[in-house]
């Protein structure tokens, strides 16, 4: 069988270019050792954290090295197998790369049920990205009923499941988000009291409006002017969870919060999240989360872009550039 | 009887300069009402907190109005009372002002004694400046034995005191400050296990020397570079303490730590303390750390300024200038 592929063969300084990637084609697929699967790519994950796995250096999590595999999460079904656990014609999610078959031992896939929810929604709200939504919001930000949370990147797969969460938990929860279509789906597709559009000017004011009793959690996203803003209408003791800066990512030349001192005043803190600490936890938060979803109570929403790995640049770009509403998922296979 | 008094006049915008004060010579003292004390002030607590007192807006505490007198804590002697508690010829410890005599309702004043120990120390290390040590340091910092805690502005009234109690906790502990003498101060006399000079260059490369283990508390009294440098080598789930930022105080246009998002990659957090959250915990924390004094355990050093009331401005530069070795005190009676 023959294999394609996406390989990192430049690291990006500033914005990702296409030059970054090179197209391997045609590759032999080696037979598989005891309990390995080989799986056929459905859906692919594209996520901000790409950048990051680009850049050489200490992260949370190794950077892909130059020649390798593009590092991505995905879905697909298995269509050979050395592993009792899982026989041809299952379906897994796991770490397959941006390529359109892939290897893995069985022990780094996790089963997942098509004919239960859209195989989207398993790298969405109960994926990395829904996780990082439920222990950021719940673990990190600790939403009690009637505080008030504000949450950026309100409409992108993480924001828009941590919004969501803390509606359920008895918040007034407001989104701030680029563009009034995007915030018009905040509001009335998945139920946040309000919904900021940035780049309609005057954010903090609007905002300010928007939080009359000022801001307990700020689940951030974006960082940059935004976290500024939000620095500046926090109440004592708020908690700030940074999950993302993806304003920030493709800068060779990061803003820090200039109004970091707004943490002094207000006793506020500001934590870091990586989801893969609660990886013993995900099957629960998996359980809570499909029982909303099923109960609609929870809107997991998906944005499937299509032309499978080849378009997995233009894909990364218009994430980058915010043209999705929910998960954003690269179709590999029709 | 008369008395002599420094007013707020005008809003410093960036650095103080001397128009922001006028002197008021001999005016009259009122006479008491029931409860209430006049004090002679000896000594008043000179602190990089003043900067803010004389900003306009919303902070941890009211702004001094411009016409009133400069509000500064202090020690002096009760020579007029119509309170029980403080006979005249007591001593007390309270927001004093910038003034020679102080009236201030009995309920607001705090017994201290003289002959146990000199009155200074009642403003530094059983002050506000070492309240703020102790519980930023203990309930936010959490250092564990065997951890390495870095403190900023090493050689000063805060973190003079916090670097002592993480030692006393058994930690590694490593101060940054300004110049060879006060590096030398930190080591040989608060027994720091390393303190490195800031102004010597190379700084992320000695304190990483400095920090074989990385850094798993940081106690930042001084922001801007240092604590942009820090967070560079922070552990996963690092502990910011955010007590102040005296190198951005008197400028106009703060900087954020542009590397922020290091709390995101180790999980870090960054949480701001303002130490009258835990004033009723001032008595059992005081009593703790006279014991430790008292055992040899922790230096309460302290640097005396003199010339009275004339020198509050001269003495608040050194301040900034960081001139002092210990709590920044002014002598207003010999």
């Amino acid at each position: 069988m023959q294999n394609n592929r996406i390989l990192l063969v430049k690291r990006p300084l500033g914005a990702i270019s296409p030059d970054c990637w090179q197209l391997e084609e045609n590759c032999l697929v080696r037979p598989l050792d005891e309990g390995e699967i080989l799986v056929e790519t459905h859906y692919l994950s594209i996520d901000p954290a790409m950048r990051g796995w680009m850049n050489e250096g200490k992260s949370y999590i190794k950077p892909v090295a130059l020649g390798d595999t593009m590092r991505a999460l995905g879905v697909g079904k298995v269509i050979a197998s050395t592993a009792d656990a899982f026989p041809v014609g299952s379906y897994i999610s796991g770490s397959l790369g941006v390529q359109e078959l892939a290897i893995l031992p069985a022990k780094e896939a996790v089963s997942v049920n098509p004919s239960f929810l859209p195989l989207p929604v398993y790298l969405g709200t109960l994926g990395m990205s829904g996780m990082t939504a439920y222990f950021g919001m719940l673990d990190t930000g600790q939403p009690k009923a009637g505080e008030t949370v504000v949450v950026s990147g309100a409409a992108g797969a993480v924001g828009s499941v941590a919004g969501q969460i803390a509606k359920l938990k008895g918040c007034r929860v407001v989104g701030i988000a680029g563009g009034e279509e995007k915030c018009a789906y905040v509001k009335n597709q998945l139920g946040f009291d309000d919904c900021i559009d940035y780049k309609a000017g005057a954010l903090r004011k609007r905002l300010a409006a928007a939080c009359p009793e000022g801001v307990d959690v700020f689940f951030d996203n974006v960082g940059g002017e935004i976290l500024d803003t939000v620095l500046t209408l926090i109440n004592k003791k708020a908690r700030i969870v940074i999950c993302g800066a993806i304003s920030q990512y493709n800068t060779s030349r990061p803003e820090g919060p200039k109004n970091y001192l707004s943490l002094l005043v207000n006793r506020a803190k500001m934590e870091g999240i990586v989801v893969f600490d609660n990886a013993a936890n995900y099957g629960s938060a998996a359980k809570e989360m499909a029982g909303w979803i099923q109960e609609g109570k929870l809107n997991a929403q998906y944005h499937v872009e299509k032309g499978g790995i080849r378009a997995f640049h233009d894909t990364l770009q218009k994430l980058f550039e915010g043209a999705n509403t929910g998960k954003m998922v690269l179709q590999v296979k029709a």
